[in-house]
């Protein structure tokens, strides 16, 4: 397979993105994120995204132009309209308020409207982790589960992220989807024409299913059944009610080209530990933790593999499929 | 089985917290609460608990003459101290600051230290729904759940609730504990003498168990696997790292008599719709979205059963148990 650096995969995939109509600030800001999911070995958010962005990008389901602003602030309350861009730029805009605000009023809510997909979600919150600030990040998709008791998807699987950084070292970064897999792996597993295993999704009858395209066509199952879908609603709603955002069955999926603008939704809720019990009381609690945790010998800390994954790649590179390669060159002109 | 009003049951349980220690605020707002579950059919986090909470004042676990007070404030951020008293008078605290400074702010984070049992977490929601705002709540509780990989408990069962009041009509209520099923439940078939489900609970050894007294001597099983263990993760470390509470593997188990003070922590968030997209765009959406929901046969609104169940017991009342009655009523002198 071929490998590159990541400057120059990162290169690669904001000129594909800029050819295909999107700002520089764009381009560099959606590049930068995707090559950041491969890095740590997240392949299925990274630049196998870039030709069904660049797509979007071309046939006006995601406006290449689009600034995103802030179009409500109160406090620690903001609101970023992504004008239906791509979702990296307005996620940056809201987690760089939140983190401001959080300075200044303890607590901050950023919403985000009219937006695309956001990828790896504690991606996101790099910057809330660096400023020693504790972070949450939400988002919405396209449909893709059922509510507790239902059949038809309403929500996407809808991810879960949260930073809390430590005395030394790489904050604690937790990511995870409220599907029982992300829909990403059902994309890749189709890409490369492997089964899935029962119980990550159903067919278009509600019939379980080993055939990941029969899955993308049906409903992705929640994790933890009917507890794992009403936390998918808490999801939907901060990120839809509160933003004036898309529902995730108001939303055209990712995975084709033609469609709907998604208008989805993400908000990131940011914390300042130094306006509640203070930092060193912080820093005391989360060491003493993560002490009991690796007390466990099979315990490893979340964002751990991440971590080393994506120093690993700093030194070796990224090796992305052939075919992929190409397409990238290709749309890169 | 005996049957009381909601006004008279609350009064006997009242008698038996204040009788054994509890001040007169502490003891109705304890009451108050219990009560409320039991009318809304969660008798395992009702007056069933009443015994318990007199004995830990009685012994001293719990100090019925704490007052909670807010001891640390900026802007949206609040910690509130329980000082060790029952959870309750120091979480309405909580939750009223925290409507206060969402009204201010936009958004509001309330912390809860050197607390206890807090019961229903929706229940501490009531008044965010109520004031028009977006509520969430979390609390930890003695340990009970491994880290993902792990054997020995480190978290508690982790409550989320939320409330997302509605245009007309009780606002959708969610709560869930993170554990597969409530400590609760294996309380209450301890106390029955019945077995349990395989996959609710591991014996003190890591085997799986049917016997409920060996389950909470054990581990309780998270919901999800490791996804579940990693949201009991970011519970644990909301309300405890930004609280200063104690972390679950440090507090005694609130199912026994002596232990230590448990000091466990619990957190709200509230946020005011009108300061991101609005009242108005709020109100709509999540109309849309529950409209999407019902439109599948097989749905219930979360929280509705309880609602409905909390209505039939101001016209009919509220058994409980012969035993548990004898016990009140003897505690209540």
């Amino acid at each position: 397979m071929p490998r590159y650096t990541i400057a120059a995969l990162s290169d690669l995939a904001a000129r594909a993105l800029a050819r295909a109509g999107a700002s520089q600030e764009m381009a560099r800001a959606t590049a930068d994120a995707l090559v950041a999911a491969d890095a740590q070995g997240l392949a299925s958010h990274g630049v196998s995204r870039v030709p069904q962005y660049a797509t979007h990008l071309s046939n006006g389901r995601a406006d290449g132009g689009a600034v995103a602003v802030v179009v409500r602030a109160k406090g620690g309350a903001v609101l970023v309209d992504a004008r239906c861009g791509l979702a990296f730029p307005a996620c940056a805009l809201a987690v760089s308020e939140a983190i401001a605000r959080a300075r200044e009023h303890g607590v901050a809510f950023a919403g985000v409207t009219n937006s695309h997909h956001f990828g790896v979600a504690a991606y996101h919150l790099g910057p809330v982790g660096e400023a020693g600030l504790v972070g949450l990040a939400f988002g919405n998709s396209p449909a893709a589960m059922p509510a507790a008791g239902g059949r038809t998807p309403i929500f996407g699987t809808n991810p879960i992220a949260a930073v809390f950084p430590r005395r030394d070292g790489a904050p604690l970064s937790i990511d995870l989807s409220l599907s029982e897999v992300a829909r990403g792996k059902l994309m890749v597993a189709a890409k490369e024409g492997k089964s899935i295993p029962v119980g990550w999704a159903l067919d278009r009858d509600g019939q379980p299913t080993t055939d990941p395209k029969a899955g993308l066509e049906g409903s992705m199952l929640p994790m933890g059944g009917t507890k794992g879908a009403m936390l998918a609603l808490v999801v939907e709603l901060l990120v839809t009610a509160l933003t004036g955002a898309a529902i995730g069955a108001e939303a055209s999926s990712f995975f084709v080209d033609e469609g709907n603008r998604p208008r989805i939704g993400q908000a990131f809720l940011v914390i300042d530990p130094a306006a509640l019990a203070g930092r060193d009381v912080y820093l005391e609690r989360v060491e003493t933790l993560i002490g009991m945790m690796l007390r466990d010998a099979g315990v490893r800390l979340p964002g751990a593999r991440r971590t080393a994954l994506a120093a690993k790649a700093v030194d070796e590179g990224i090796e992305i499929p052939q075919a992929l390669a190409g397409q990238l060159e290709s749309l890169a002109g």
